[in-house]
């Protein structure tokens, strides 16, 4: 079967020679010519544009786009309608918001196309030697490259979870469960880091992986990052975030759920990219305004 | 009547001049010998060492402590100690914990001594005009006193609250939900601050003092620090704080009571007082980890 | 001069009221017949259509909308376009969405009538006696009924904002901050419930209003009431929300900026109207699971 | 070698089974007869009294003590300190508070004996099969047991800490970790619970556990819990917790670390054992008083 796939960043360019592995004829495409040319050295077939790529697929074309989220799917999706034809297949594996990817779909869908949103979890390494996939859109539709899915995905890695949006959907609250998570573990480490003890973080991840209740991925990967630099020292603490954390308060701010866990987690990631907070100058000054408390000055 | 009273920082000083415009025969101490030659040119009847004030103390002795919550007050104590007689009042009028507050109630009482503690709010004006207290002890000793807290407090503005703690316990809480409010300004102007629009921050201070539901002192006080200084330039966002708050929300986790507001305002405060933040390193190096996002780097 | 006011609840029925005792010619319409002929027996004038008060406003025309936000506010502008002249002025006073106002804004200016956003706080008794109000759009609009908003608020009661939506922006944020306000006095005085000691609620809520540092409106509330049930024995704790303070974590989020009391306030509102969450039968069941820790059966 | 070991509830049944199978000679007591009676027919040498316990143990004992935090622990220290020898070991293997474990240890090191405290977690298959033990004391102790902790647990799943307390420490914070990673599972799954999609909780969980980044042992129990119960219908989401999480934020509190994740953990927590708030009385109460908003009456 062939695939063609539209972006080559750190996940697409991955993909791609998973699917290769795998046993399908990929043709690839980025605007980024390096990436093109980058990847043709891995032997596999290229296109120096959209068109191309489209001439490129024979039959039911399957088209995976693997692109930043927003409005640059938006603009592949106009680039590629003039050469699709019924039936053919647009999948959306990056990390777009539910809420488009249901109005792509009805986009397409009004016009004889398919499309299905594609979760795709596990990370670059998981993009490349087996990833985790939650797929929405029709069931026919999804049963075509079922396969495709399998393939590329570890084993019991790969679910179809219902009607269109889903799949992003699903993988958008992944996300907002790795937020928290992730905080979790950042939480407790920073306790360790302040503690009258001297934890060894890297030997204490290390334990919590094997046998306690909080071993997982994460901590592996915990384990790994002080493995390369034991107290962290050689980077800042700003985290930035993609989207999908916000997506998943918006949703819960919403359905009128409360998720006070992710929220934080979301506002820490926010609270870290700024050196110093208006906020913080509010009460500072409303301390000294009451009590004389002193407040310290900018230079 | 004689009101001795010890520790002549921001609050007692302004305290002792109230009570002295009040009509009460003041004699006051500190440790500071600056504080005490200072009060004295207010024309205030001042004493060197403890044990000199509590000779100028004729009848009932009445001592009132303002001094720095914790071992401060009980090194007082113990300095007091060999002056007492039987119903001597000692009033710790500072930011004490109520538990020490309890402590010291009983081990002077078994001593022959009273003790009333003594939350005072209002800030530095209110200590010189017109404070706010809460007072917990025996029923009885407040009444002999209940005169001294009506004066120096503002109309209505001075409450029995019970048992031994209590006092100090109201104040507690009454910080835990001025942390929280002081947090809640803050925010709403820093949302202000990064919006599309171009608020004047005093003006729109001053208009929610007039009329508006969040209409308030801290609300005046917001309206005169930016009367002050129009944006908060001069100064830095570190938020410190004197321990009332911790102490609510550890008493809220003793009691299992849920006070999300007060600790997030706590954290905040702690957050502020970092440069950078362990946790923030640990997050951004997971997120490099499972999806090579960059890191930013220290020099 | 004359003011057609559309929407006569609980807020633009006593906003009619105060606008009248100012001098203003009021001319009243609801969809309810009831309200409508409620105000006709305060000595107002009534419409019992929009046609019919547009009718009755000669020159140009000032109509304010105190009708519930959302969708009714675009279907009342609907009804009103067939019946506006260049330059006539539509109020939106309600609670809307500033970005709502903006769209409201371009929609009537390309059609050549005004509009200015007019955030409304004081609750009931404001709209009656002098309320706060914050008014976004055209300066040169707003100049032209100045004297209107100055009359029915209090003084310096009534701030330009600025352009389009910041006065709906301003009153969002506001009610923001009165959120987190409202959750820190909740949540100071459920630890008084839970704590050791017999706390007087109305007593205490009545001494912070007098001298103390969170002395202000929402505590006279507090005060007023404790005083009509001491104890709250007659209602249930369920927050419901009319939206602004999930806007304003919206917006926050938006913007970057980290809201965290302001958040967990909303969090806590939503969790009130849960029986029971399904968050709480996932982690009861995890705890089972991994260490045999009992869980609570449903019947 | 033989192993005392004192307390044969879920966690020290099954790890005096595992001890037996490593091949250690273990004498078992519990204060319930019933344990030790269970306990025998597994082939185990039980003791009716902490004396006989004793008794029985020849040459430099080791006593492992598996009973619940708090003054049980102390109560059957006091209740070995008799029959202790110079340098005998005492285990406390129990989730004590690490402040309580330094206590002990300096308790009995003053009186020549010696102590371990051990931080266990696995939960009760990890105690049977194969846990994660992380030890603090002298280090020459713990060399001396270190073959036990290393029998008895996974592979690598045994860690020296350093100084006395630091076992239970860094259990401590391994259990916030584990709180705040559980409510962020939780939450998670409340969102697919109210989603506009009909997520497969289930299939879901068994999905993260396949390749993305959120796969632990945590997500595999939450597949095993909705393997059992799809929807976790028959329980209740009441969520008690055993003290481990509120140390860590204490602990946090007195280091001024901020853990807004962990902290939430709690909270939500004790909301779930509440049915009604008094705080979301107030506000109730509050939004009635200044906007005429209903509230909802108890019957």
């Amino acid at each position: 079967m062939q695939i063609g796939i539209i972006g080559l960043g750190k996940m697409g360019f991955n993909l791609a020679l998973n699917l290769k592995r795998n046993g399908y004829e990929v043709i690839a495409n980025d605007v980024n010519a390096d990436f093109v040319s980058k990847i043709g050295h891995e032997g596999i077939q290229t296109a120096d544009s959209i068109s191309e790529l489209c001439q490129k697929l024979t039959d039911r074309k399957v088209i995976w786009l693997m692109v930043p989220a927003g409005k640059i799917v938006d603009s592949v999706i106009t680039d590629l309608l003039p050469f699709l034809q019924k039936n053919d297949i647009v999948i959306d594996g990056g990390n777009s918001n539910y809420k488009d990817s249901k109005r792509r779909y009805s986009q397409l869908k009004e016009l004889g196309f398919d499309f299905l949103d594609c979760g795709t979890s596990g990370g670059t390494s998981g993009a490349l030697d087996g990833a985790c996939t939650m797929i929405g859109g029709d069931a026919a539709v999804f049963e075509y490259v079922a396969q495709v899915f399998k393939n590329i995905s570890v084993e019991n890695g790969c679910l179809y979870t219902g009607e269109s949006g889903s799949g992003h959907f699903t993988k958008m609250v992944h996300n907002g469960i790795e937020y928290g998570m992730m905080q979790s573990i950042a939480e407790g480490f920073e306790v360790f880091e302040h503690s009258e003890y001297d934890i060894d973080f890297e030997k204490t991840a290390k334990l919590f992986n094997h046998g306690s209740v909080v071993r997982g991925w994460l901590m592996e990967l915990t384990q790994s990052a002080f493995s390369k630099d034991p107290k962290l020292g050689s980077i800042k603490g700003i985290m930035h975030s993609s989207g999908e954390g916000k997506w998943t308060l918006e949703t819960a701010l919403d359905l009128g759920v409360p998720t006070p866990v992710i929220a934080m987690s979301i506002m820490m990631r926010y609270r870290s990219q700024m050196q110093d907070t208006f906020s913080g100058k509010v009460v500072a000054a409303l301390r000294n305004e009451f009590g004389g408390h002193a407040v310290e000055k900018n230079d």
